[in-house]
């Protein structure tokens, strides 16, 4: 931790401050600089309350070096997690994973035909959603109990297992006994309650970035999992929010090499709400693998022109067709990338 | 509803999909422009579901007019909501409420001496959260129920009402035992699952607008509360994020008188959480008085130095008076302004 | 400055940084900290050029304390500056100062009834475009030197100094022989060009910020006009880019109080463009003064309804009438406030 | 254009509307809808001036179908532009162009160097800043005219066309004498009397992305120089400025399919300035390319180390080659790509 003393602060306020810091046990260190002094703390486990300092006279400012997490980094866990589902590894060292279905489940008929598509495309995980988070409480709002049977089915139909949104507590139970994989949803990033409940169960998670979260809260919120026993976390970048409005969010690429390096968990990417548009998905998800991504979840529906929701940013069955040709032969290239995302 | 077509759309494309809003039981408009011919769409009502013309071919972009919220409005709902807490009064015509106290509460005397402060300087609501939601999993997170039972006795004690924020459903029994205005957080704007559950009580409620909400958004998550049964509800204006970062969050003033033009719900400020500095908190509070707020909500610290939270933008008991006599006077000059913030 | 070594840096490496800060003539003492060492770096002067540093191994991150400014602060000029303009003051202890007019100059008639009108009214100074920045070339692009000279002609008729903006270096000449303060559009407050010609004359200067701008970036551009040798500037908020579309830009009032506390430049605010609408205009106007504002810059035209730029956002001559009165008595309030924008 | 009327706008207003509509000789159309009326606007050619009917009663919005910008567009030309500059051919058809060089000229030794390196890797344009726009003046400027004759020297003697930013129009002359390719930097991008000045010469532009600015405004600034005559433009991504602050801006590659779908401009990314961070510029560079960009902007110094700007972002002329030997396999697949990044 680093204290900022004002400019003018006096010899008398800088001895203060290093008196309050040694009380905690800590040691303080004046840095006197070109216009103002310093003072920095040292020998602290994690991150410093700085509540007794941060008023004293002659503190200008407080700079945290350490952060509000821990167990995610590699700092503390160096080799890379690979999440198991079922058969299927996610993570460093393995092919990336495609997470692929319909927005939400509709019908028996619907998630079969998609779930029909998408395995017949090489897909390896059905996605559909049960319970759907929606601006406005007019729009549709999923299923529920129904869309998880049909979405079950359809997944063993076809032999994948499948991932869903869970958006509160009470329905952990019931959607745990129909799921592979929990998704908890960008509005739902900071429910922290929820993450804590997550954590305590022994069910792969897939956390998506909230919209307008920082690397640095996605991070501590995937913390929340781990801090209560839960490591089996898949994160996901999925757009954030910024003054562009071409597309529905702005997806931020570089967030995977960053979260790679910095973490020890596997980051997929869905291209598929972060744009917001079908002729932007198959691009932005091959250049996501590029980026380093360990797998991508794409919005695909059977008729993405009769959809009860984002139909205009899912793929048809023939389009995810394609993306999948050319991923399998984009995957030659990466696994002879002489300069990779990531110093492995 | 305007569909708006490419440049090149041949005639044939545009009578397609006039075709199509005319299947769905509405009228077409053909309306051809400078560089590209737009359909209107007629006698829809509410927001029409674009499902089955948004993927015709010649279709470049749809502009929806209808708004995904509707109770919320002045529209539908002309006059002015006043929100009855016991005996106060929240809305237009009414004194402006001031909700005061600490961001968290701490212990019994902490409590009952925030109480005493805040009342004596003339709060009329007492706030002190029991359940807090932290970034990281390793920061205090609030006494809980042990919390509500010292605010709700630090409240008895001197006669005020009390606010708290509850986080997830399965508390919602409990917390209600306790207070007398439900807060919902900014993190918790979108978990519709919790605003569906206090939609269907008759408590009043405190809606924080999320950090990246646009207004649509914010309204639109009020209108999850009234559409239950809800009507209750108070407004709050607390920061939104954005590229700056010299204080925790931007304080967007100008939605307060556009959302008291909008809606008939009233609208609060909270300056502490959106600045984050306390030398900033009461000269945003007054500010935000005089653009048309119908309150405010401080955060309080008998000792801010030894807040377990957010003590940095807590006022002191003085500091808190001095704005308390501020708003005293600058109400002399509100009562008599010649363009107030809303035509009434 | 702090140099933030890696959790896995060896001493080897930590021994190899403080070398290299030695041989820069300046101190390293290296900070363990719990999870990995910090090194500070003593007895510079001024920002410290980190080029030789960043990338020797083992170093994470580089965090400056030092600003890219310094004439600017109130750590080199502790007391405030007060701009003259003619035999008016701009700056602490003097009444605010305002400048209205319409958007651009469109004829002599317009800008002599517009003179009138603010003149009438009680405002200080007389503003109009004569060259217009405009986001598309087929937009009107301003009457130039024509307007140059109805502009000053008005303001010599009712005996108001004038205030226009300048857009490029070869256009100095021309609109110093006719203005009384040169003003500095958004859009080229990063025309580092520009902004050092102005700041080798001797005129006063109203530099606005940049739609997305941090308060650092802000005053860095005012310290090319001082280090330059011009001192007489005025800073104007107008409103930043954010993800919210309700208003044309966000006001960030909480930027006054800041920025009177760090510089010792006044700083005005401009309510028409920073929200875009008429209705907000005097609410958001009257709030920036709570907030400290030194000043207001407005849009008023004659007949807004037939403006050829921003006639969205202009005042009627009433509606700056009523607005002028308000603030004169808001004025009274303001006068003995207990609990002032700034300390003094 | 679609006129929005209050929900309670009279029959009255809309008929006020629909006159004012018709004595601009423009046809009006009344669509009534759910819960308010719009008129729609037909037979305009290019965007509706609308200042005499946005103030009328009852009108609550307007909304513009058309845009700001008309030459750049695949309306008015549905042809890819193909940029020459000397033999080497920038656009649809052709690979992929690789600008590199420092991020500023700083001596003799130093670009000769660059230039000999980045040719060697296979690098087609060198790039070099004379003149550098830097947040303070405090802050290394540039070299001038001096970093001109290098730079040229430096190309002249590998046989590599050149690239440098203009900064004013007073340095036309003096910096077409030495370069090939005009560039226009991200803090110019509205400096719309420079656009208007470079938009009268027969020269290759680079246009840069304003950190803040929309897809909108990015292709209007490029219809300044169009307008003028000059179409030979080049557009580059090279971040937005957002809340993340992990990387030094935000790279938005879905700006890349966008505007190529749009406009028949050739489109380039910088993937140094949009990061900052030299580790992630290789991976970032090869996901543009997948996204569709046309080339790629890189910086790259001799010693990074001892770079007197940027060092930081600056690719190693070793780490340059191995991103260099990665785009040539990646090429490969992507002269094979079954869903390319725009339908062509």
């Amino acid at each position: 931790m680093l204290i900022v003393m004002d400019h003018a602060a006096s010899e008398d306020e800088i001895q203060r401050v290093v008196a309050a810091v040694e009380q905690m046990g800590l040691k303080a260190e004046p840095i006197p600089g070109g216009s103002r002094t310093a003072i920095g703390v040292l020998n602290n486990q994690g991150r410093v309350d700085d509540t007794l300092i941060r008023d004293l006279p002659g503190v200008r400012d407080i700079i945290h070096v350490s952060k509000p997490y821990k167990l995610v980094t590699r700092d503390f866990h160096p080799a890379s997690t690979v999440v198991q589902v079922g058969d299927l590894s996610v993570g460093d060292g393995h092919p990336p994973v495609i997470m692929a279905g319909p927005c939400s489940v509709e019908s028996e008929e619907q998630m079969l035909a998609a779930a029909r598509a998408v395995k017949a495309s090489g897909a390896h995980i059905l996605r559909g959603g049960a319970f759907k988070p929606r601006t406005g409480p007019h729009s549709f709002q999923g299923l529920g109990k129904e869309g998880l049977v049909y979405l079950r089915a359809a997944g063993d139909a076809v032999g994948m297992p499948v991932i869903t949104e869970v958006m509160r507590i009470s329905q952990l139970d019931l959607v745990c006994r129909y799921t592979d994989i929990l998704q908890i949803g960008a509005r739902n990033m900071q429910n922290f309650d929820l993450l804590k409940e997550v954590g305590r169960l022994d069910v792969p998670v897939l956390l998506k970035r909230g919209m307008s979260a920082t690397i640095e809260e996605f991070l501590a919120a995937a913390e929340y999992l781990l801090a209560e026993g839960n490591g089996r976390v898949i994160l996901c970048e999925r757009g954030i929010r910024t003054f562009e409005r071409a597309t529905r969010n702005t997806l931020d690429l570089s967030v995977v090499p960053i979260i790679r390096n910095l973490s020890h968990l596997p980051i997929i990417v869905d291209p598929s709400h972060a744009t917001g548009q079908r002729p932007l998905v198959p691009v932005m998800g091959k250049a996501a693998l590029v980026a380093g991504a360990h797998g991508l979840m794409i919005e695909v529906h059977p008729n993405p022109e009769k959809a009860l929701c984002d139909g205009a940013q899912s793929l048809t069955p023939e389009g995810f067709d394609q993306l999948m040709n050319d991923i399998g032969r984009l995957m030659h290239y990466l696994n002879d990338e002489v300069s990779p995302a990531v110093n492995r």
